[in-house]
């Protein structure tokens, strides 16, 4: 079977509604009911975990025997399990729907089958339909259904030497505002931004993504202070548009998996030294980036402590995706070599 | 007046006679004596420290009154002084010369105004002729003269967090080959190669400039080592084309202008991170070149120790010239963002 024009256009259309639902723990889902003459039936789009999925959605809108013999496009596969809520692939059976069109195929190991379930039971499923576009729309999801946690970028800024600070423990600024800028730009495409209580008392950050004139940008990530030392009532993470979270736990893993939980997909890692090296040793970073100021400082206060390498060929190796010229500064990022190994596929 | 083609190609002549000096403590100078009718008298060159000057040279393959009313063309300003040879600029007018062309400039202190001489005493002189070409001959031996020693470029090789080796000393190899191969190149262009009697024990270092094949290249760097500690009778040092120089002066200033009596007018630090320091924080360096290998090491070893820096305000600025991929790896190059203070003006 080939795809046809109006049910491209109604995949288009699944993809807009799909944005209407929250990103977090649960994809963004939309759906399209279509008659056989092409008509949409009905529209529908997951409004976050524990609402009914997008196609469930879709149908609820009509009445019984409505959607006898009609096509269902949707952008992530019809679940094939009883979760929160019952599996798609059934209630799509059940509507009496006879073509059912996705973009993306389901990559959880219990929900994944829905496409094997329909076609058993003799319904047309054509997969892989505006795939590209749908799994775009996906793809911090799809990343923490891979990595079985949130996708971790850590930051640092340093002098060439490798230094956070001068000796004195003073270190603003050592990137010019070229640098800092940037820093807030990526800042704003994150869930969550995560310091430690070290860099909170020493350097007392705001955590917000901010414009070059001061201003919040529109997406704030949510502060997240790992640490055992009290952040003081004063501090400026406490004046944050977001409500910050204040993690005591220094089992990482630990911490990822919380925030995994609260729908967090991309956290920012932003210091100090101490966070950084944690991660690191712990194998938990997927991106580094690295703004290397033209500057040298020599003396005790590096960026990156230790990381529990003891010789050279454990040295922990990135490959380079690019480097920047930002004002006077550089940025490298980066991305281990040998890619964290993806925890086992959990679902949501 | 302007200057006939004839004398433009006996211009070109000169800075070909040039190159048969030998490059030193003293500039390379070539010379040629044309008749009023543009024929060719005499030719001469420099020989180096304390034999005669080019146009002495030139002239003294003369009669007595066969250089009246002649043309001295010459790559460099006649001197005015006394030195280990008499004033150019007086035997020019001994010998009767109506005319002076030169290239360059002198920049010396006391043997400059060799040209305000000859035109005082009635002769016609024309400065900056193939000026650039003359310049670009000599541009080592200028910036000896403006700095009042050798220039010096410092190299190290880094992981991205800082370090020039692992906790347990490992270090081979950081970066990969098209960095060492560029080193090797670069180690080429250098008249002198410097390192501590630590990175002699440690690595061993040939400090020999090869090709990729391992094949020496054609101009060997001398092999410099300072400091207190004995070189060993098996050092691959020792086996080095050129014989090696131990200097066991800590004192820098003093090792390069030992270094500059020898007629080295360029310099390449190899290390190790003591040595490297100690040039940055004595503000003796021109040009560091940081090869960065995209890997973590984390530890104690570091490419660079203290500089003497103490707060962030003093940190040792540089200005990037270039920063270049080499395989794997990026090659900065930056130079003082303040340039280390010009010495007196000396001459040789």
């Amino acid at each position: 079977m080939t795809v046809r024009d109006v049910e491209r256009d109604a995949m288009r259309r699944a993809l807009a509604l799909a944005l209407n639902g929250p990103a977090g723990v649960n994809p963004q889902v939309g759906a399209v009911i279509l008659a056989p003459d092409g008509r949409i039936l009905a529209e529908g789009w997951h409004r976050g975990a524990g609402t009914p999925h997008a196609e469930v959605d879709a149908l609820s809108h009509l009445s019984p025997g409505e959607a006898e013999g009609a096509t269902a496009v949707v952008t992530l596969e019809p679940c094939n399990h009883t979760g929160r809520t019952g599996p798609c692939s059934q209630a799509l059976l059940a509507a009496g729907i006879s073509r059912v069109l996705y973009a993306v195929d389901d990559p959880g190991v219990v929900s994944a089958g829905g496409a094997d379930t329909l076609r058993a039971a003799g319904v047309e499923v054509e997969a892989d339909v505006l795939g590209d576009e749908g799994r775009a729309l996906l793809s911090a999801w799809l990343t923490v259904q891979r990595l079985g946690r949130p996708h971790v970028t850590v930051k640092w800024a340093q002098s060439l030497d490798g230094r956070a600070a001068a000796s004195d423990g003073t270190s603003q600024w050592i990137t010019g505002p070229a640098a800092r800028e940037d820093v807030h730009r990526r800042r704003a495409m994150a869930d969550a931004i995560i310091v430690g209580t070290g860099t909170v008392l020493a350097d007392d950050p705001s955590l917000t993504a901010r414009d070059a004139d001061g201003a919040l940008l529109a997406h704030q990530p949510r502060p997240v202070v790992i640490g055992e030392r009290q952040t003081p009532s004063g501090a400026a993470v406490r004046r944050h548009p977001r409500e910050p979270l204040f993690l005591s736990s220094r089992d990482l893993t630990r911490v990822l998996d919380d925030l995994r939980r609260e729908g967090v997909q991309r956290v920012f890692v932003e210091g100090g030294p101490t966070l950084a090296s944690a991660f690191v040793r712990a194998g938990l970073v997927d991106e580094v980036l690295a703004y290397i100021a033209p500057a040298l400082l020599g003396g005790p206060r590096l960026a990156l402590d230790d990381i529990g390498v003891e010789t050279i060929g454990d040295a922990v190796r990135l490959t380079l995706s690019s480097v920047e010229r930002l004002g006077e500064d550089i940025l490298l990022v980066a991305r281990p070599a040998t890619a964290p190994s993806p925890a086992n596929v959990k679902d949501s």
